[in-house]
């Protein structure tokens, strides 16, 4: 009786708020149609592109916890998830030690199940995941680092499409083919035919194409142009994956930025529970903002083993802002895992607004 | 020559930025001093207790979703972390299938490995976790569901702790010894010594105890007071711990409130892609939050098979609010161990103000 009671006021209160919400909607509707041309709705303005960047650093020695082989590659798959859930375009893997000097994941290692260089084989999964299915096997020969790929949930990025999917651009590797005089290279890029390109690249090169209208049914290939792989971001509003960079010690990770437009960071982040409240945090314009994690140890770990910091007493010291970015958590620790999504969520609306 | 370049501007920037943070601590503790009287710091309220709950609802179907027995452990693992970085004191776990009845995770089932009931094996690990780890052998008896316990990640909250650790709080089992005439039962709280309390309890059974000032060095025991189990968050401003309610059914996750003064949730939040943008999102007091998240399928599923609220075409309509917690989502899935940590870490600054 008392049961039904409360279903009943459940239903009463649904129904409810869906005449409201009808309102409230048709109000939106009328007011959207008012004010279209004064100012341009928040959508139509990220049809335009996203002009910035946001680069995330974190040390490989995280893996280093995890239990077993499994859980190591497991661990690893869920940075990589955290990352694109928040449109991040590059993930730095530091090395915390700063005793090795492995800049690529090319070569044979010891692999994942062994203890290998954790840097290596958490870029190595990275760029994995990273990469569209239908390329892996151009890309990722069989390694041991990638024994437990199997296990991995996939990122679902947009340029990780299906062969019939419809998209302005693609993801594609240059292929070996033969190309009469004039005409461009041959790619692939997961679609039924294959794309000709207007250049000649060279083979098994990774490539991001503009795929162009289909002009006759019956020809033989789709037609593209190759594009810079931030095109995709720049221009078509859609997030394209991430680069990842490996650098040896944590002075690197700030000093050795890629973006050739500016050669730096313009914000940098540092997180810690010693940091400041992240609710007092704004942002101005920015073109490339990084945002480092610490390990296990926080990032003292990375600032006590370079030598390249001696004399500096606090990773405060090292950013433009150092933050706090979960003031009342309820465990003691919170695993970096765990902190790339706490804090990419807190700083979502002052990054991108 | 470049890199050290490079080196020297990071030096003399963290020399810099020392300088500036300590004019502005000193800034900082002035302006303190002067405001103490009129207005207490955020710290001081805090010490005064939390007056509020946060409840998380989730169906155990997510589980069914791993890959094997050890992922499927490690994702609940992952849940009850979640929940307790964000200070969240009760875990709904329901049936989004509505098809069975199970309220309790007594009784034998059949083990983590072999896809028996998600929503009990989901329970039943949330409960393991939640247990301070000198309570375990007493409450959790060997069990399948608990096989692959080892890989489970701590959850470190403050009554979590070792026994010498000096807390005015402490959980324990009440034990099954003689009882001298006029005293109080035995405790074992997980110190050197036992705990004796003021009442005579059933043996057996978890309590939360107030430890008292130890008066006299050489007693042989402790001496505490049974307090609720809400007790530490209310007076002592600790987070506790969080309860575990199974629901056979979406609509019982609202209606079947526990909490006793009001017997309702007094804000309901739905989650889904499809939910209004967080950002706008205001909340005025409140004692009872319930946040719902959906499995794989989203909220629709508990809906869609809850025979108690046919004639609901959408979820929305069954919440307060109904909210999209990360409008940039740069995956076309958000995960639910993750969307709780994102929700979360988005709502906290409105929760926890």
């Amino acid at each position: 009786m008392e049961k039904s009671k409360k279903t009943e006021h459940l239903k009463r209160k649904a129904e409810k708020k869906l005449l409201k919400d009808k309102r409230k909607i048709k109000k939106l509707e009328k007011s959207v149609v008012g004010k279209k041309k004064v100012e341009p709705a928040v959508n139509e303005k990220s049809t335009e592109g996203r002009n910035f960047t946001i680069s995330v650093a974190l040390p490989g020695s995280i893996l280093d916890n995890a239990q077993s082989p499994e859980l190591r590659t497991y661990l690893a798959g869920q940075i990589a998830r955290a990352c694109v859930i928040f449109q991040v375009d590059e993930i730095v893997i530091f090395d915390e030690s700063a005793n090795n000097s492995d800049k690529t994941t090319e070569g044979e290692f010891s692999g994942v199940g062994k203890k290998g260089n954790p840097n290596i084989q958490l870029a190595r999964i990275l760029q994995y995941l990273e990469c569209p299915q239908y390329l892996r096997k151009s890309f990722f020969p069989k390694h041991p680092d990638l024994q437990y790929a199997g296990i991995l949930n996939p990122l679902d990025c947009p340029h990780h499409m299906r062969e019939d999917a419809d998209s302005p651009y693609r993801e594609g590797v240059v292929l070996d083919r033969p190309i009469k005089s004039g005409k461009g290279s041959f790619v692939n890029c997961g679609t039924v035919k294959l794309v000709q390109i207007d250049k000649v690249l060279q083979p098994n090169v990774r490539v991001t194409v503009k795929m162009l209208p289909e002009t006759e049914k019956h020809k033989k290939y789709f037609e593209g142009r190759v594009v810079p792989p931030e095109t995709p971001r720049t221009h078509g509003a859609l997030y394209w994956g991430y680069t990842i960079r490996l650098a040896s010690s944590l002075s690197h990770v700030l000093t050795q930025c890629p973006f050739r437009d500016s050669g730096k960071y313009d914000v940098t982040i540092g997180t810690s529970e010693k940091g400041d409240p992240v609710d007092d945090f704004q942002l101005e314009g920015f073109k490339h903002l990084l945002i480092v994690f610490g390990g296990v140890k926080g990032l003292e770990a990375g600032l006590d083993n370079d030598e390249e910091l001696i004399g500096i007493s606090e990773p405060r010291h090292l950013f433009d802002y150092y933050l706090n970015t979960c003031p009342i958590q309820g465990s003691r620790t919170i695993r970096t895992e765990e902190a790339i999504l706490v804090s990419l969520s807190a700083l979502r609306p002052v990054v991108f607004k």
